[in-house]
């Protein structure tokens, strides 16, 4: 098999540190507690180790190709994704009133890693889809909503995002695609969007494209953008499917990775306009944008825990198996799998450390997201929100980073043989090079953390975690075990270096901003490391006392050392971060421009 | 143009950090001083920006390819080979007896990085070839040297290293490969030989093979491993080619990178054994082959200097003209180059100062190379031989190690467009990733660094570099600038973590090898980066020194900037480095087997 869902450390992330329990006391989740987040977590394992990743390879091979403006998808990702939709994969977490199966994000994101672990290529289409299922629910009108979503939500149709455009990538204020308001109140759209995810494919019977586009005589920059539904196949209203639209895939992109997800560029209105309908209201269109954004913002995160977690396994199959000099502490008189010497097992920890931060940090924070929405109390509403608003940026951002560094490693934990394409590691080093860059560079994750996560509240929320994390170190400090007390030291630096670093964005943005930016990024990584951190230690209490009860000693013992090493070897990096960022803003914009 | 070699930063260093002076006194170098080093350099500059360059990206779309056991290089490739060796370049640092040039390694390892930023996969058939050379100035009869080197020298004929087996990757202990005495005193050669760069190829008219293999009856391990010379071609006492030897390519790799440069699997002996004839003496195979090993390890830690400088070239070009946002600072009141953008200069920052640390560093290490073989003092040789043997696994390991973030930053630095593979960026983010693997991977790098280059004399050499460090940071602390004194306490809170680390190493390695070797790569990337950034740290007060006569401002205050930029950004991860070394060896090495 090549991929194992790591169903039981998703389970303890979702038990234990994410307290499923309590997100099933909420009004409408009264059935997603443990017992359910386990039996569909294991069905889904089924899914995608025996349907979905088995493609994966072979779509990198074998991807997605374009002829005469019709895309084919990779052998099997039709037939695939007919079942994903059958499943109930694409309802998991939208309203039953659509076919959905309402469960809470908790339990979706678990299942999102497993999908995208399987098959990144594959699983975004559903990603997509996913967004543009959420801003129908949120800004559609009734009538968009009873013709698109059922159907979406079942996997018939799928779901795209068109944002970007030639000269308008990160900055959405250059949009230039524009839309002239019919007598029948549609709107004829015109332009060309690139970079569009599945933005035509074989796979569904019907496209639904999220359009960003200006209405004739709107404003400038980013307050005069619309959103519009532009399906592939205009709609009747029985939910027949009528003419082709007149938007067109006039090439898809030659890429580093992910070959499979066909990267489309869009021409809309070659022919006399495509036929859009406004969703919400005109020039609201960014806002609503934003709901897919962050939706999928937090699914890209989860894309850079399933990679990893995907290279890990790999990687520590690889290990065991191939055979190559003995160990040097002599513990084996002959050539051993090189698993056995120390560097292999560094390389293998620091893949494993990540990987599972990372996920007990993206699962903290889902279910901040469903308490957000469910929770009868207004206050604490509020305040899950905006831990799950602060968390969202370094999901995206350091899952995806992180991601790099474990692909990575997982070429290199393979020698020479990772080099070679077949051997299916390069895969993932060239798949997970995307996540950095879509929906929102790193750089634009760390902006978002700046400006509207830390900066407009003065560091309030920020600093509102330091003490929770301070709560954590207490309790770490009076443990019996030695490791207690070594990994509360780990923490309780990154919490100070984080804590000087957030008083060093609030204080300076507005008078500084050149030295806030240029440690952006660094400060995404740093706030990064340490709530994952904090994660992992959190996780070691709850193993010890679980080890102490003499349940599933393995495990227990494994994620204790496993959050030992977080501590030691990646949050230990904290205090050299805050240096950086702190006490060297200067340097990073003090080189003329005509020197580089 | 694609790629303009950095020929004022190289003379930089040659003159100022390596003291090409100094070398052009020694005997055998007269020539070679500075005015020389400049010729020399522009001349290459103008060979590889105009003829090896323009191949790069050709390579990538269109790489070799095998057919029936003959392998076709990427069309340009033989006219190129045929005009590097007509232009002298294979000969530059070979003796002037077999019509090399003899010029010092200061000045080859320029030339060395220019040809590898142009074109890395073309620049692997020279940088074998060297290796090759090498190994047959040292322990060849004169005989063999007398039929093979010149034709070496000029370019006629090119050299492999055969090395690896299916089983025999790291551990070459585990070589199969075996060599039957003949009675008119050659050897027949039979085995598989895998990852053969170059091994077969349509650039020269013949192919010298150097192949490790065992003579009949030898000892086990890597005490009865010998070295062969096994031509593509038999080679008459004249000089003439007579009939192919037996050693066929049966395939060549399906790589994630460096596609133009071919990988041979290649058989020897299939059709009654390949004609081999024995280099120096039996089962001192090995000792021979480090010879090219080392000559190799440092060319390929310039390979991460030059494909960094290439990867930095092409992001700050692009940085230079997408316009995408307004500045955060107010200052341009409209959308900007993102290289107005600050997170955009700490990438290109970071990419800048990597490459002229480690290109610093590697150059001092090339002076040192060259005092150690033509000083007339045997003291100053010895002492320059224990200085270069400790900086060519920093300078493999660390160089290699920082241009993977540096290729993969200049992807990030292109957003979408870096991922779309005609853009060029993420060529060298793939071909990158070779450089830390072959020729001894990181761990192995850092394995020699730990046992034979630490621990064998106790830490000697690397505090004797330390106390040449701290010499520095004095005469740093009494600059009137006060960059002088920042950048001197990050050196020195390096240099102190260094030491600690190397105390580690020298007192534990015997007794704890599983804690010492959990750190081995971490110090190789805690010395390298100290090593870079102590020259860093000597630039600064060249350039201080050199803007104050008004020599060349503007380089010389980039070269400020930059230093200081490594040593706020760079060096400052040094102490976090010492904690995980020195404290956190136990949960690398924890973790049960099954557990992973």
């Amino acid at each position: 098999m090549s991929y194992i869902a790591p169903t039981k450390d998703m389970l303890f992330d979702i038990q234990h540190l994410a307290n499923i329990d309590q997100v099933a006391r909420m009004p409408g989740f009264e059935e997603a507690g443990l017992e359910t987040a386990q039996a569909v977590l294991e069905e889904c394992a089924r899914f995608n180790e025996g349907v979905v990743a088995p493609l994966n390879w072979e779509g990198d091979k074998n991807p997605s190709s374009w002829r005469d403006g019709v895309v084919t998808t990779t052998p099997g990702f039709k037939q695939a994704f007919k079942q994903y939709g059958e499943g109930g994969w694409q309802g998991l977490q939208h309203p039953t009133d659509f076919g959905g199966q309402g469960l809470p994000k908790t339990i979706g994101a678990a299942c999102g890693e497993m999908l995208n672990s399987a098959n990144m290529s594959f699983a975004l289409c559903p990603l997509l889809t996913d967004g543009a299922i959420e801003a129908l629910l949120t800004a559609g009108s009734d009538e968009l909503k009873a013709i698109y979503l059922e159907k979406m939500v079942s996997g018939q149709w799928t779901g795209t995002m068109n944002l970007t455009e030639p000269q308008a990538g990160s900055d959405l204020a250059a949009v230039r695609s524009r839309a002239e308001p019919q007598a029948d109140g549609t709107y004829k759209v015109f332009g060309t969007k690139i970079f569009i995810t599945y933005g035509e494919h074989d796979m569904a019977d019907n496209i639904v494209h999220l359009v960003l586009a200006r209405v004739t005589g709107a404003p400038e920059g980013v307050k005069g953008i619309s959103l519009f539904v532009v399906p592939k196949f205009m709609v009747g209203k029985d939910g027949s499917l009528g003419a082709r639209n007149d938007v067109h895939c006039v090439s898809i992109e030659h890429k580093l990775g992910i070959k499979a997800s066909p990267t489309a560029v869009l021409q809309f209105g070659d022919h006399g306009g495509a036929v859009g309908y406004l969703v919400g209201q005109e020039n609201r269109g960014l806002e609503y944008m934003f709901i897919m954004m962050n939706s999928a913002r937090y699914a890209v995160g989860m894309q850079g825990i399933a990679i990893a977690e995907r290279a890990y396994q790999k990687a520590a199959a690889f290990a065991k198996e191939r055979v190559q000099s003995r160990p040097v502490d002599g513990s084996i008189n002959a050539s051993a799998p090189i698993i056995h010497h120390p560097d292999v097992r560094r390389m293998l920890m620091t893949m494993r450390a990540y990987t599972q931060g990372c996920r007990a940090m993206a699962s903290v924070a889902a279910a901040a997201y469903d308490v957000s929405h469910h929770h009868p109390d207004a206050e604490v509403r509020k305040q899950n929100q905006a831990f799950y608003e602060y968390m969202v940026p370094l999901v995206k951002g350091y899952s995806t980073e992180m991601s790099l560094e474990v692909t990575s490693l997982g070429v290199q934990v393979h020698g020479g043989m990772g080099f070679i394409e077949e051997t299916g590691a390069a895969q993932y080093y060239r798949d997970a090079k995307i996540l950095t860059i879509y929906e929102g560079t790193t750089a634009i994750q760390a902006n978002d953390l700046v400006g509207r996560k830390t900066a407009r509240d003065g560091g309030q929320t920020a600093k509102a975690i330091a003490q929770q994390i301070e709560a954590t170190e207490a309790e770490l400090k009076k443990r019996p075990s030695a490791t207690g007390r070594a990994v509360a030291a780990r923490l309780q630096a990154a919490r100070e270096a984080f804590l000087d670093v957030v008083d060093f964005v609030a204080n300076n943005t507005k008078a500084s901003p050149n030295a806030v930016f240029a440690g952006s990024v660094p400060y995404l990584l740093l706030a990064g490391n340490l709530m994952a951190g904090w994660q992992m230690a959190r996780a070691l209490m709850v193993a010890e006392d679980e080890l102490a009860k003499g349940i599933d000693a393995g495990f227990m013992q494994a994620k204790i050392t496993t959050a030992r090493f977080y501590a030691d070897h990646l949050l230990a990096k904290a205090p050299g971060q805050r240096n950086s960022i702190v006490e060297g803003a200067d340097s990073v914009t003090a080189l003329a421009l005509d020197a580089f």
